[in-house]
Protein backbone atom coordinates (compact mmCIF):
# COMPACT_ATOMS: atom_id res chain seq x y z
CA UNK A 1 0.00 0.00 0.00
CA UNK A 2 2.48 2.72 1.00
CA UNK A 3 3.90 2.36 -2.68
CA UNK A 4 0.30 4.24 -3.26
CA UNK A 5 1.72 7.45 -2.00
CA UNK A 6 4.55 9.80 -2.56
CA UNK A 7 7.19 11.46 -0.29
CA UNK A 8 5.27 15.04 -0.69
CA UNK A 9 2.11 14.10 -0.16
CA UNK A 10 0.37 13.10 2.60
CA UNK A 11 -2.50 10.61 4.14
CA UNK A 12 -5.62 11.52 5.98
CA UNK A 13 -7.51 9.49 7.63
CA UNK A 14 -11.70 9.75 6.96
CA UNK A 15 -12.78 8.89 10.46
CA UNK A 16 -15.58 6.55 8.68
CA UNK A 17 -14.55 2.48 7.44
CA UNK A 18 -11.36 3.10 7.78
CA UNK A 19 -11.32 5.23 4.86
CA UNK A 20 -8.36 7.46 3.81
CA UNK A 21 -7.33 10.02 1.18
CA UNK A 22 -4.02 11.13 -0.29
CA UNK A 23 -3.77 14.87 -0.66
CA UNK A 24 -0.74 16.69 -1.89
CA UNK A 25 -0.41 19.77 1.00
CA UNK A 26 0.23 22.52 -1.57
CA UNK A 27 -2.28 21.96 -4.09
CA UNK A 28 -5.93 21.93 -3.51
CA UNK A 29 -6.94 19.82 -0.36
CA UNK A 30 -10.58 19.31 0.52
CA UNK A 31 -12.68 21.55 2.76
CA UNK A 32 -15.62 21.68 4.98
CA UNK A 33 -18.03 22.19 1.64
CA UNK A 34 -17.43 18.77 0.64
CA UNK A 35 -17.76 16.96 3.67
CA UNK A 36 -20.90 19.24 4.40
CA UNK A 37 -22.03 18.13 0.69
CA UNK A 38 -21.52 14.61 1.67
CA UNK A 39 -23.95 14.55 4.26
CA UNK A 40 -26.61 16.76 2.37
CA UNK A 41 -26.99 14.43 -0.73
CA UNK A 42 -28.52 11.31 -1.02
CA UNK A 43 -27.46 8.14 -3.15
CA UNK A 44 -30.09 5.41 -2.23
CA UNK A 45 -29.66 1.64 -3.22
CA UNK A 46 -28.62 0.74 -6.61
CA UNK A 47 -28.09 3.94 -7.76
CA UNK A 48 -24.81 5.56 -9.75
CA UNK A 49 -23.67 8.93 -8.44
CA UNK A 50 -21.45 11.29 -10.82
CA UNK A 51 -18.70 13.58 -8.86
CA UNK A 52 -18.46 16.70 -11.47
CA UNK A 53 -14.70 17.95 -10.85
CA UNK A 54 -13.81 15.72 -8.28
CA UNK A 55 -10.37 16.83 -7.23
CA UNK A 56 -9.05 14.53 -4.27
CA UNK A 57 -12.11 12.04 -5.14
CA UNK A 58 -13.40 12.93 -1.35
CA UNK A 59 -16.94 13.06 -2.58
CA UNK A 60 -16.97 9.61 -4.18
CA UNK A 61 -15.27 8.16 -0.81
CA UNK A 62 -17.35 10.13 1.41
CA UNK A 63 -20.88 8.96 -0.50
CA UNK A 64 -19.86 5.66 -0.56
CA UNK A 65 -19.52 5.36 3.36
CA UNK A 66 -21.88 7.38 3.89
CA UNK A 67 -24.84 6.25 1.51
CA UNK A 68 -25.95 3.24 -0.25
CA UNK A 69 -25.44 3.77 -3.54
CA UNK A 70 -24.06 1.60 -5.76
CA UNK A 71 -21.16 2.49 -8.15
CA UNK A 72 -19.42 6.33 -7.73
CA UNK A 73 -18.15 8.03 -10.65
CA UNK A 74 -15.12 11.15 -10.16
CA UNK A 75 -15.12 13.30 -13.11
CA UNK A 76 -11.91 15.65 -12.68
CA UNK A 77 -10.05 17.34 -15.52
CA UNK A 78 -6.56 17.61 -14.11
CA UNK A 79 -4.02 15.13 -14.29
CA UNK A 80 -2.47 15.09 -11.01
CA UNK A 81 -5.83 15.42 -9.27
CA UNK A 82 -7.07 12.84 -11.17
CA UNK A 83 -4.37 10.26 -11.02
CA UNK A 84 -3.71 10.93 -7.00
CA UNK A 85 -7.61 10.25 -6.31
CA UNK A 86 -7.46 7.21 -8.14
CA UNK A 87 -4.75 5.68 -5.87
CA UNK A 88 -6.94 7.05 -3.10
CA UNK A 89 -9.13 4.58 -4.34
CA UNK A 90 -6.77 1.62 -4.82
CA UNK A 91 -5.77 2.49 -0.84
CA UNK A 92 -9.19 2.04 0.86
CA UNK A 93 -9.70 -0.77 -1.76
CA UNK A 94 -12.64 0.56 -3.31
CA UNK A 95 -11.99 0.31 -7.29
CA UNK A 96 -15.13 -1.76 -7.62
CA UNK A 97 -17.16 0.97 -6.26
CA UNK A 98 -15.53 3.61 -7.39
CA UNK A 99 -13.95 4.83 -10.62
CA UNK A 100 -12.12 8.01 -11.25
CA UNK A 101 -12.55 9.50 -14.42
CA UNK A 102 -9.92 11.98 -16.25
CA UNK A 103 -12.20 14.39 -18.51
CA UNK A 104 -13.57 17.67 -18.65
CA UNK A 105 -16.88 18.33 -17.10
CA UNK A 106 -17.62 20.19 -20.66
CA UNK A 107 -18.05 16.68 -22.05
CA UNK A 108 -19.61 14.51 -19.25
CA UNK A 109 -22.46 14.06 -21.32
CA UNK A 110 -20.59 12.46 -24.25
CA UNK A 111 -18.29 10.66 -21.79
CA UNK A 112 -20.91 9.10 -19.61
CA UNK A 113 -23.94 9.11 -22.11
CA UNK A 114 -27.20 11.47 -21.53
CA UNK A 115 -29.40 10.23 -18.71
CA UNK A 116 -27.22 7.37 -17.31
CA UNK A 117 -26.94 8.78 -13.85
CA UNK A 118 -29.33 8.87 -10.89
CA UNK A 119 -27.47 11.07 -9.18
CA UNK A 120 -24.77 14.13 -9.75
CA UNK A 121 -22.48 16.01 -7.24
CA UNK A 122 -20.99 19.00 -7.62
CA UNK A 123 -18.52 21.11 -5.19
CA UNK A 124 -17.25 23.53 -8.20
CA UNK A 125 -14.92 26.43 -8.92
CA UNK A 126 -16.99 29.23 -6.73
CA UNK A 127 -14.91 32.46 -8.04
CA UNK A 128 -15.85 33.96 -11.19
CA UNK A 129 -13.62 36.64 -10.97
CA UNK A 130 -10.28 35.67 -11.92
CA UNK A 131 -7.84 39.37 -11.82
CA UNK A 132 -5.17 39.07 -9.87
CA UNK A 133 -4.76 35.63 -10.28
CA UNK A 134 -0.72 34.99 -9.87
CA UNK A 135 -1.06 31.57 -11.66
CA UNK A 136 -3.72 30.17 -13.79
CA UNK A 137 -2.86 26.99 -14.74
CA UNK A 138 -1.95 26.63 -10.59
CA UNK A 139 -4.16 23.33 -9.33
CA UNK A 140 -5.95 25.55 -6.49
CA UNK A 141 -6.78 28.28 -9.18
CA UNK A 142 -8.76 25.65 -10.84
CA UNK A 143 -10.14 24.34 -8.52
CA UNK A 144 -11.28 27.88 -7.08
CA UNK A 145 -12.08 29.78 -10.09
CA UNK A 146 -14.06 29.47 -13.07
CA UNK A 147 -11.25 29.05 -15.21
CA UNK A 148 -11.65 25.03 -17.19
CA UNK A 149 -15.54 25.61 -16.63
CA UNK A 150 -18.51 28.02 -15.48
CA UNK A 151 -21.37 27.29 -13.13
CA UNK A 152 -23.30 26.86 -16.84
CA UNK A 153 -21.20 24.21 -17.88
CA UNK A 154 -21.72 22.26 -14.56
CA UNK A 155 -25.42 22.51 -14.24
CA UNK A 156 -26.19 22.29 -18.10
CA UNK A 157 -23.95 18.77 -18.09
CA UNK A 158 -25.69 17.89 -14.92
CA UNK A 159 -29.19 18.36 -16.70
CA UNK A 160 -27.68 16.15 -19.30
CA UNK A 161 -26.02 12.93 -17.94
CA UNK A 162 -28.99 12.84 -15.19
CA UNK A 163 -31.91 10.51 -15.51
CA UNK A 164 -35.42 11.67 -15.92
CA UNK A 165 -36.21 12.80 -11.76
CA UNK A 166 -32.66 11.90 -11.57
CA UNK A 167 -31.29 14.56 -8.45
CA UNK A 168 -28.43 16.88 -8.45
CA UNK A 169 -26.47 18.18 -5.35
CA UNK A 170 -24.26 21.21 -5.28
CA UNK A 171 -22.27 23.49 -2.74
CA UNK A 172 -21.88 26.64 -3.43
CA UNK A 173 -21.41 29.98 -2.52
CA UNK A 174 -24.66 32.10 -1.51
CA UNK A 175 -23.86 35.21 -3.30
CA UNK A 176 -24.04 33.12 -6.48
CA UNK A 177 -27.79 31.64 -5.16
CA UNK A 178 -29.87 33.56 -7.93
CA UNK A 179 -27.48 32.13 -10.23
CA UNK A 180 -27.70 29.00 -9.31
CA UNK A 181 -31.22 28.92 -9.35
CA UNK A 182 -32.17 30.76 -11.98
CA UNK A 183 -29.92 28.30 -13.81
CA UNK A 184 -31.15 25.14 -12.48
CA UNK A 185 -34.49 26.16 -13.24
CA UNK A 186 -33.52 26.99 -16.55
CA UNK A 187 -31.76 23.24 -17.40
CA UNK A 188 -35.13 21.44 -15.50
CA UNK A 189 -33.00 21.13 -12.10
CA UNK A 190 -36.10 22.19 -10.01
CA UNK A 191 -34.45 23.12 -6.74
CA UNK A 192 -36.25 21.22 -4.22
CA UNK A 193 -33.84 21.31 -1.01
CA UNK A 194 -31.84 23.79 0.24
CA UNK A 195 -29.94 24.61 3.12
CA UNK A 196 -27.84 27.69 4.46
CA UNK A 197 -24.83 27.06 6.06
CA UNK A 198 -23.68 30.01 8.99
CA UNK A 199 -20.34 30.17 10.63
CA UNK A 200 -21.91 31.62 13.54
CA UNK A 201 -25.74 31.91 14.48
CA UNK A 202 -25.16 35.64 13.94
CA UNK A 203 -23.21 35.90 10.82
CA UNK A 204 -24.19 35.41 6.82
CA UNK A 205 -23.84 31.42 5.56
CA UNK A 206 -20.80 31.05 3.61
CA UNK A 207 -22.13 27.91 2.05
CA UNK A 208 -25.10 26.46 0.69
CA UNK A 209 -25.90 23.35 -0.47
CA UNK A 210 -29.10 22.66 -3.04
CA UNK A 211 -30.60 20.23 -4.25
CA UNK A 212 -32.46 19.60 -7.62
CA UNK A 213 -34.46 17.22 -9.86
CA UNK A 214 -34.41 16.85 -13.19
CA UNK A 215 -38.23 17.56 -14.38
CA UNK A 216 -39.48 17.78 -10.64
CA UNK A 217 -42.60 20.16 -9.66
CA UNK A 218 -42.06 23.26 -7.99
CA UNK A 219 -41.66 23.77 -4.01
CA UNK A 220 -39.02 24.08 -2.41
CA UNK A 221 -38.41 22.51 1.29
CA UNK A 222 -35.07 25.75 3.29
CA UNK A 223 -34.09 23.07 5.58
CA UNK A 224 -33.17 24.70 9.35
CA UNK A 225 -29.96 26.54 9.38
CA UNK A 226 -26.91 25.07 9.25
CA UNK A 227 -24.08 26.37 12.55
CA UNK A 228 -20.88 25.74 11.93
CA UNK A 229 -19.47 26.83 15.81
CA UNK A 230 -21.26 27.67 18.53
CA UNK A 231 -18.12 29.59 19.86
CA UNK A 232 -15.06 30.62 18.01
CA UNK A 233 -13.39 27.28 17.80
CA UNK A 234 -15.84 25.09 19.08
CA UNK A 235 -18.25 23.40 16.80
CA UNK A 236 -21.51 23.05 16.84
CA UNK A 237 -22.85 19.62 17.56
CA UNK A 238 -24.14 18.80 14.53
CA UNK A 239 -20.83 19.30 13.05
CA UNK A 240 -19.47 17.29 15.34
CA UNK A 241 -21.35 14.21 14.11
CA UNK A 242 -21.11 14.88 10.47
CA UNK A 243 -17.51 14.75 10.87
CA UNK A 244 -17.46 11.92 12.85
CA UNK A 245 -13.80 12.70 13.99
CA UNK A 246 -12.14 14.06 10.88
CA UNK A 247 -11.97 17.76 12.84
CA UNK A 248 -8.21 19.23 11.91
CA UNK B 1 -60.84 61.04 16.74
CA UNK B 2 -63.21 58.47 18.56
CA UNK B 3 -65.69 58.46 15.23
CA UNK B 4 -63.09 57.25 13.02
CA UNK B 5 -63.27 53.87 15.02
CA UNK B 6 -66.32 51.74 14.58
CA UNK B 7 -67.91 49.84 17.74
CA UNK B 8 -66.65 46.04 16.26
CA UNK B 9 -62.97 47.41 15.58
CA UNK B 10 -60.51 47.61 17.79
CA UNK B 11 -57.46 50.14 18.58
CA UNK B 12 -54.04 48.74 18.75
CA UNK B 13 -50.99 51.15 19.99
CA UNK B 14 -48.00 50.50 17.40
CA UNK B 15 -45.14 51.53 20.14
CA UNK B 16 -43.74 53.78 17.89
CA UNK B 17 -44.25 57.65 17.40
CA UNK B 18 -47.56 57.00 19.23
CA UNK B 19 -49.23 55.28 16.00
CA UNK B 20 -52.26 53.25 15.97
CA UNK B 21 -53.93 50.91 13.86
CA UNK B 22 -57.23 50.10 13.65
CA UNK B 23 -58.27 46.60 13.08
CA UNK B 24 -61.25 44.48 12.83
CA UNK B 25 -60.66 40.77 15.00
CA UNK B 26 -62.85 38.69 12.92
CA UNK B 27 -61.26 39.70 9.47
CA UNK B 28 -57.37 39.89 8.47
CA UNK B 29 -54.81 41.49 11.03
CA UNK B 30 -51.58 42.29 10.42
CA UNK B 31 -48.86 39.58 11.65
CA UNK B 32 -45.07 39.34 12.35
CA UNK B 33 -44.38 39.28 8.37
CA UNK B 34 -45.54 42.92 7.98
CA UNK B 35 -43.54 44.31 11.20
CA UNK B 36 -40.20 41.88 9.93
CA UNK B 37 -40.30 43.58 6.41
CA UNK B 38 -41.10 47.07 7.79
CA UNK B 39 -37.83 46.53 9.70
CA UNK B 40 -36.13 44.79 6.21
CA UNK B 41 -37.55 47.50 4.39
CA UNK B 42 -35.10 50.90 3.08
CA UNK B 43 -36.90 54.21 2.21
CA UNK B 44 -34.20 56.62 2.46
CA UNK B 45 -35.19 60.61 2.10
CA UNK B 46 -37.14 62.63 -0.37
CA UNK B 47 -38.25 58.52 -1.78
CA UNK B 48 -41.51 57.38 -2.57
CA UNK B 49 -42.82 54.51 -1.30
CA UNK B 50 -45.71 52.11 -2.93
CA UNK B 51 -47.16 49.22 -0.51
CA UNK B 52 -49.08 46.71 -3.31
CA UNK B 53 -52.05 44.83 -1.24
CA UNK B 54 -51.31 46.81 2.22
CA UNK B 55 -54.50 45.63 3.91
CA UNK B 56 -54.81 47.65 7.41
CA UNK B 57 -52.58 49.90 6.15
CA UNK B 58 -49.93 48.38 8.32
CA UNK B 59 -46.54 48.66 6.15
CA UNK B 60 -46.76 52.68 5.13
CA UNK B 61 -47.62 53.45 8.62
CA UNK B 62 -44.62 51.73 9.96
CA UNK B 63 -42.10 52.50 7.56
CA UNK B 64 -43.41 56.39 7.60
CA UNK B 65 -42.40 55.77 11.34
CA UNK B 66 -39.25 53.74 10.49
CA UNK B 67 -37.82 55.75 7.70
CA UNK B 68 -36.74 58.92 6.06
CA UNK B 69 -38.85 58.26 3.41
CA UNK B 70 -41.08 61.31 1.81
CA UNK B 71 -44.13 59.41 0.95
CA UNK B 72 -45.80 56.37 1.45
CA UNK B 73 -48.91 55.14 -0.72
CA UNK B 74 -50.91 51.80 0.02
CA UNK B 75 -52.98 50.19 -2.53
CA UNK B 76 -56.27 48.05 -1.47
CA UNK B 77 -58.44 46.23 -3.83
CA UNK B 78 -60.96 45.42 -0.69
CA UNK B 79 -63.13 48.33 -0.36
CA UNK B 80 -63.84 47.81 3.16
CA UNK B 81 -60.15 47.40 4.15
CA UNK B 82 -59.08 50.71 2.07
CA UNK B 83 -61.59 52.40 4.03
CA UNK B 84 -59.86 51.30 7.76
CA UNK B 85 -56.52 51.84 6.73
CA UNK B 86 -57.72 55.27 5.53
CA UNK B 87 -59.71 55.79 9.07
CA UNK B 88 -56.14 54.70 10.76
CA UNK B 89 -53.80 57.25 8.51
CA UNK B 90 -56.16 59.86 9.65
CA UNK B 91 -56.23 58.75 13.53
CA UNK B 92 -52.18 59.12 13.26
CA UNK B 93 -52.82 62.67 11.40
CA UNK B 94 -50.77 61.48 8.78
CA UNK B 95 -52.69 62.28 5.67
CA UNK B 96 -49.69 64.32 4.51
CA UNK B 97 -47.17 61.44 4.57
CA UNK B 98 -49.53 58.71 3.55
CA UNK B 99 -52.25 57.98 0.99
CA UNK B 100 -54.61 54.88 0.84
CA UNK B 101 -56.04 53.92 -2.62
CA UNK B 102 -58.41 51.34 -3.55
CA UNK B 103 -57.13 49.65 -6.62
CA UNK B 104 -56.32 46.69 -7.77
CA UNK B 105 -52.73 45.56 -7.77
CA UNK B 106 -53.04 44.77 -11.37
CA UNK B 107 -53.25 47.98 -12.38
CA UNK B 108 -50.81 49.31 -10.31
CA UNK B 109 -48.61 50.51 -13.74
CA UNK B 110 -51.75 52.10 -15.10
CA UNK B 111 -53.05 53.81 -11.44
CA UNK B 112 -49.57 55.23 -10.75
CA UNK B 113 -47.87 55.51 -13.87
CA UNK B 114 -45.17 53.62 -15.13
CA UNK B 115 -41.62 54.42 -13.45
CA UNK B 116 -43.08 56.79 -10.45
CA UNK B 117 -42.09 55.18 -7.13
CA UNK B 118 -38.40 54.95 -5.48
CA UNK B 119 -39.79 51.76 -3.65
CA UNK B 120 -42.10 49.08 -3.49
CA UNK B 121 -43.12 46.91 -0.66
CA UNK B 122 -45.30 43.70 -0.74
CA UNK B 123 -47.10 41.07 1.78
CA UNK B 124 -48.92 39.42 -1.05
CA UNK B 125 -51.05 36.34 -0.76
CA UNK B 126 -48.80 33.56 0.28
CA UNK B 127 -50.91 30.69 -0.86
CA UNK B 128 -51.88 29.09 -4.53
CA UNK B 129 -54.31 26.43 -3.17
CA UNK B 130 -57.60 27.00 -3.13
CA UNK B 131 -58.73 23.77 -2.85
CA UNK B 132 -61.08 23.79 0.49
CA UNK B 133 -61.74 27.38 0.72
CA UNK B 134 -65.04 27.91 2.28
CA UNK B 135 -65.37 31.69 1.04
CA UNK B 136 -63.33 32.70 -1.16
CA UNK B 137 -65.05 36.78 -0.61
CA UNK B 138 -63.55 36.27 2.71
CA UNK B 139 -61.24 39.14 3.11
CA UNK B 140 -58.75 36.43 5.10
CA UNK B 141 -59.00 34.43 2.54
CA UNK B 142 -58.41 37.02 -0.59
CA UNK B 143 -55.27 37.93 1.83
CA UNK B 144 -53.69 35.11 2.27
CA UNK B 145 -54.55 33.15 -0.89
CA UNK B 146 -53.97 34.14 -4.77
CA UNK B 147 -57.40 34.71 -5.93
CA UNK B 148 -57.22 38.41 -7.14
CA UNK B 149 -53.72 38.23 -8.09
CA UNK B 150 -50.82 36.20 -8.71
CA UNK B 151 -47.19 36.25 -7.36
CA UNK B 152 -46.27 36.96 -11.04
CA UNK B 153 -49.09 39.99 -10.83
CA UNK B 154 -47.12 41.70 -7.97
CA UNK B 155 -44.01 40.97 -9.39
CA UNK B 156 -44.50 42.22 -12.52
CA UNK B 157 -46.21 45.76 -11.49
CA UNK B 158 -43.73 46.53 -9.02
CA UNK B 159 -40.89 46.65 -12.12
CA UNK B 160 -43.46 48.21 -13.98
CA UNK B 161 -43.91 51.31 -11.20
CA UNK B 162 -40.06 51.17 -10.27
CA UNK B 163 -37.80 53.59 -11.30
CA UNK B 164 -34.53 52.74 -12.52
CA UNK B 165 -32.90 50.99 -9.57
CA UNK B 166 -35.68 51.39 -7.50
CA UNK B 167 -35.92 48.61 -4.87
CA UNK B 168 -38.58 46.19 -3.74
CA UNK B 169 -39.30 44.30 -0.97
CA UNK B 170 -41.27 41.11 -0.25
CA UNK B 171 -42.10 38.83 2.56
CA UNK B 172 -43.33 35.96 1.35
CA UNK B 173 -43.00 31.73 2.41
CA UNK B 174 -39.61 29.70 1.40
CA UNK B 175 -41.33 27.24 -0.01
CA UNK B 176 -42.36 29.81 -3.24
CA UNK B 177 -38.52 31.23 -3.15
CA UNK B 178 -37.51 29.71 -6.30
CA UNK B 179 -40.71 30.68 -8.19
CA UNK B 180 -40.19 34.68 -6.18
CA UNK B 181 -36.36 34.62 -7.52
CA UNK B 182 -37.13 33.35 -10.79
CA UNK B 183 -39.79 35.98 -11.69
CA UNK B 184 -38.00 38.44 -10.14
CA UNK B 185 -35.17 37.78 -12.86
CA UNK B 186 -37.50 37.32 -15.74
CA UNK B 187 -39.29 41.29 -14.85
CA UNK B 188 -35.58 42.48 -14.13
CA UNK B 189 -35.66 42.80 -10.19
CA UNK B 190 -32.51 41.47 -9.50
CA UNK B 191 -32.10 39.89 -6.17
CA UNK B 192 -29.68 41.71 -3.89
CA UNK B 193 -30.57 40.78 -0.11
CA UNK B 194 -32.54 37.93 1.74
CA UNK B 195 -32.87 37.23 4.84
CA UNK B 196 -34.78 33.64 6.10
CA UNK B 197 -36.53 34.11 9.03
CA UNK B 198 -36.63 31.00 11.42
CA UNK B 199 -39.22 30.28 14.25
CA UNK B 200 -36.41 28.56 16.11
CA UNK B 201 -32.76 28.02 15.63
CA UNK B 202 -33.10 23.89 14.39
CA UNK B 203 -36.54 24.44 12.68
CA UNK B 204 -36.47 25.33 9.21
CA UNK B 205 -38.01 28.82 8.15
CA UNK B 206 -41.07 29.84 7.70
CA UNK B 207 -40.69 33.44 6.08
CA UNK B 208 -38.38 35.16 3.49
CA UNK B 209 -37.55 38.81 3.23
CA UNK B 210 -35.70 39.60 0.14
CA UNK B 211 -34.90 42.85 -1.45
CA UNK B 212 -34.65 43.44 -5.47
CA UNK B 213 -33.08 46.38 -7.22
CA UNK B 214 -34.82 47.06 -10.81
CA UNK B 215 -31.73 46.59 -13.12
CA UNK B 216 -29.35 45.86 -10.11
CA UNK B 217 -26.20 43.42 -10.89
CA UNK B 218 -26.03 40.08 -9.73
CA UNK B 219 -24.40 39.43 -6.73
CA UNK B 220 -26.71 38.08 -3.53
CA UNK B 221 -25.87 39.03 -0.30
CA UNK B 222 -28.08 36.44 2.46
CA UNK B 223 -28.20 37.91 5.59
CA UNK B 224 -27.71 35.60 9.12
CA UNK B 225 -30.36 34.00 9.91
CA UNK B 226 -33.40 36.08 11.79
CA UNK B 227 -34.02 33.42 14.54
CA UNK B 228 -37.80 34.45 16.11
CA UNK B 229 -37.49 32.70 19.51
CA UNK B 230 -34.81 31.77 22.13
CA UNK B 231 -37.52 29.33 23.60
CA UNK B 232 -41.18 28.54 23.43
CA UNK B 233 -42.80 31.93 24.15
CA UNK B 234 -39.76 33.87 25.02
CA UNK B 235 -38.46 36.15 21.65
CA UNK B 236 -35.23 36.45 21.37
CA UNK B 237 -33.30 40.26 21.43
CA UNK B 238 -33.76 40.71 17.82
CA UNK B 239 -37.30 40.50 17.86
CA UNK B 240 -37.82 42.38 20.43
CA UNK B 241 -35.57 44.90 19.26
CA UNK B 242 -37.76 44.81 15.97
CA UNK B 243 -41.37 44.92 18.01
CA UNK B 244 -40.61 47.51 20.32
CA UNK B 245 -43.24 47.06 22.53
CA UNK B 246 -45.89 46.15 20.14
CA UNK B 247 -45.64 42.37 21.51
CA UNK B 248 -49.03 40.76 22.02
Amino acid sequence: MENLVRDDERVDDLQINGYKIIQHPDKFCFGMDAVLLSSFARVKEGEKALDLGTGTGILPILLEAKTDGEHFTGLEIQHESAEMANRSVLLNGLSDKIEIIEGDIKEAAQIFGKGTMNVVTSNPPYMTNHHGLKNPNDAKAIARHELLCSLEDVISQTAAVLKPMGRCYFVHRPFRLVEIITLMRQYKLEPKRMRLVYPFEDKEPNMVLIEGVKGGGPQLTVEAPLIVYDAPGQYTKEIYDIYGMIMK
